[in-house]
């Protein structure tokens, strides 16, 4: 049994999470891999509150050099979050020698290169297994389980937030403001909800898993990344009629040698089985060269399902310690293996359309043959009938496969003509 | 860069998988993981077949032994199956000191005791992802990736040859024996095909998650063991019109401090995202106390997904090599954690239930007031029209929670009733 001592920097939600799970579990995790992590030292400005758990006297300390310094302690668990004192606890841990396990995908998709390089340099362990899709162990996966395969595609549903709100507009019918107001209330999302419902938070979790597909740190520069902000009731229930449904998708595919990476609304297939992923959950679809189609499911976030990451995290860092095997499995790899991310304009998909136009005869065709022209095929078209008074139609159609810059030619011109009454609506569709 | 020699004995379809795999993919796995797996020999009865691969002269042999006994292979890979000739390569292998990879799930679920036995006393690794689920690392997820939980359950759809006849048996409204022998020209399902069809592949494979969720290596005969032969083609629809869908699983659960382990067909809420695994998909769910709910998804069979599975395990053990690091995850780590299997009859299940009964009054309230007397508590009744001259009518009841010895008791005496006609049909429901 080798006993690690572990020295928390963070004491919110899933800081509390972990230092519950190894207290209910401690003995399990023990017998089972012949490692048991002790809290040693928390630090949190806060070491006051009532958090649920009870830890021995003289555990807590408001300050993080108190973990940082103390030689006693095996691993350093960084659950500060944000990108600037959190860097400052990593970087000194892995300086130091120091193990480091984090959740934090923001850290890591904004400064990998930097603390990758640290972690290389004193040979110490960084594992973030926490950072994706939250308890889903699917960095492990990437890294491991799948290391026989060249990824040729990744699409994720990574933020619970985004895909809760999705799930009650098309289960109820609500408007996403009205879902998102509500989810507020709850405490489902936050009170400055950007950085989920703009992409942000799956973008940075994206980047993360393109990475250690590719073997490349692509940091956040290459993202294209639009959120679910702008998403109308109309355009899921019009996709839900032609058999779709709408997701916010984190997407990383290989093109030839290229590797595309982005982040916007997609619709899927309705009976695909990423589409049946609902809720807060979260789920990572990954097709390989020789595995084939896979998927990882389970919960994105929250303190238990978080914290069964960090300390499956603890676990590997314990056993590489008591084998003296760090870096075992590098914390990243770089290899030249494939070339460039491709820019948005080239990446080629079919598209759902809706258009506003004027209920008159020859509109249609003249939309038709305009986007005929700039090469766009059309593969379905729906016109719906007037609404009273409304004065304007919707079309909505779905398109063959185009490239994204002269789809967005095609829509800049469509959009010119006088019939058409607002901007048009585009969203992608993945075929898995 | 560590090369690590392999011996593969056996070369059929996966042998045959894991050697293209290798020669396609060996430049990425080696960039990756730092491990390079290069086929050394091949051992197998017939090397003059062509499998449209190419092995350069002198890797193949009719000689198992000329792979054992060499002492430049690090690792033998047994691609053999079976329980004889396999058990044989493996306790060989292993006693010499010498890491095994094998996808044996059938060798394991018998002689699991005495293979890890064998490991454990020379110190070898034995790895065996590909034997449950196979292109899906499930083994890995259950031993590091949640090694935090208490595995509160898994449901497994485990076979493929069973999960596309029950598909088809639902899409397209097809008897059993008529997509059975439809899958046997195809080459879908074996000549012989009651390994998959009475549950005996997906049993093995149950055992295996059993023993690696709980700690104790349950062997083959705590389980009980139901197929598919039985099923008919109104029950799926009967079920459907209910809200629920018919798979065969694995199912392991914790019921207290005890254990049930089970193979048989059971009904899944049609909204399950269990339920929507089609075709020849594998899924394992898994429930853990501190993760939540999880799901694993992917192809559970094949050269290419089992190879992947193999190749998996070879660049552990060529970690392990690399790091003088075997066994750092056990091969198999008995612990007392839990107590014993709980026998069949004190499972507690919800049932669905049909009767062909004569067409007269008062034979549902004779059934209803039987089934009450003995405990049962009926949920929903569903009483058929009577189709054309056949004198009997389904009537198809669903249970809330029973124990199974008193449904059974119950079911004995309905069936002893003048008016039920045939014997009664019962299919378990798991509420996932």
């Amino acid at each position: 049994m080798r006993e690690i001592k572990v020295g928390l920097i963070g004491f919110g939600t899933v800081g509390t999470g972990v230092v519950k799970c190894l207290q209910r579990n401690g003995d399990l995790i023990a017998a089972r891999s012949g490692i048991r992590p002790v809290i040693h030292r928390i630090a949190d400005l806060d070491i006051t509150r009532d958090r649920g758990v009870t830890v021995p006297p003289g555990v807590l300390t408001t300050k993080a050099d108190d973990v940082l310094n103390d030689p006693a302690i095996d691993v350093v668990v960084e659950l500060v979050g944000g990108t600037t004192f959190a860097k400052t606890v990593v970087l000194r841990a892995l300086q130091a020698g120091k193990p480091v396990v984090t959740a934090n995908k923001a850290l890591l998709a904004h400064h990998g290169d930097e603390i990758f390089a640290a972690a290389n340099a004193s040979g110490a362990d960084i594992y973030y297994e926490a950072s994706v899709a939250g308890g889903i162990p699917i960095i492990k996966a990437l890294r491991e389980g799948l290391a026989a395969n060249h990824i040729q595609s990744i699409h994720g549903i990574l933020n619970g937030t985004c895909n809760y709100i999705l799930t009650r507009m098309e289960n109820e019918g609500l408007a996403f403001d009205e879902v998102l107001a509500e989810a507020q209330r709850l405490g489902y999302a936050e009170a400055n909800p950007g950085l989920d419902i703009d992409g942000h938070d799956t973008a940075h979790k994206t980047a993360i898993l393109a990475s250690l597909a590719y073997g490349e740190w692509f940091g956040m520069a290459p993202l294209h990344i639009e959120g679910i902000r702008h998403l109308e009731l109309q355009d899921l229930r019009y996709a839900r009629e032609l058999g779709y449904k709408l997701k916010l998708l984190g997407i990383v595919k290989l093109a030839g040698r290229n590797i595309e990476i982005r982040v916007h609304p997609a619709l899927l297939p309705v009976d695909s089985l990423l589409a049946s992923v609902s809720d807060v959950f979260n789920a990572v679809y990954v097709k390989g060269d020789v595995v084939g189609k896979t998927m990882f499911y389970g919960r994105g976030a929250g303190m238990d399902a978080t914290a069964s990451a960090v300390v499956a995290d603890l676990v590997d860092v314990g056993l590489n310690l008591k084998y003296d095997s760090s870096q075992r499995v590098s914390a990243f790899r770089p290899h030249g293996t494939y070339d460039d991310v491709v820019s948005m304009d080239d990446i080629v998909s079919r598209y759902y359309l809706r258009l506003q136009v004027k209920d008159e005869p020859k509109v249609l065709g003249a939309i038709a043959t305009l986007l005929g022209d700039c090469g766009i095929s059309i593969a379905s078209v729906t016109q719906k009938e007037p609404t009273s008074g409304a004065g304007a139609v919707p079309i909505i159609l779905i398109t063959h496969q185009a490239r994204e810059a002269a789809f967005r030619q095609a829509l800049a011109q469509v959009a010119k003509l006088d019939a058409v009454r607002a901007a048009p609506t585009m969203i992608r569709i993945e075929d898995l």
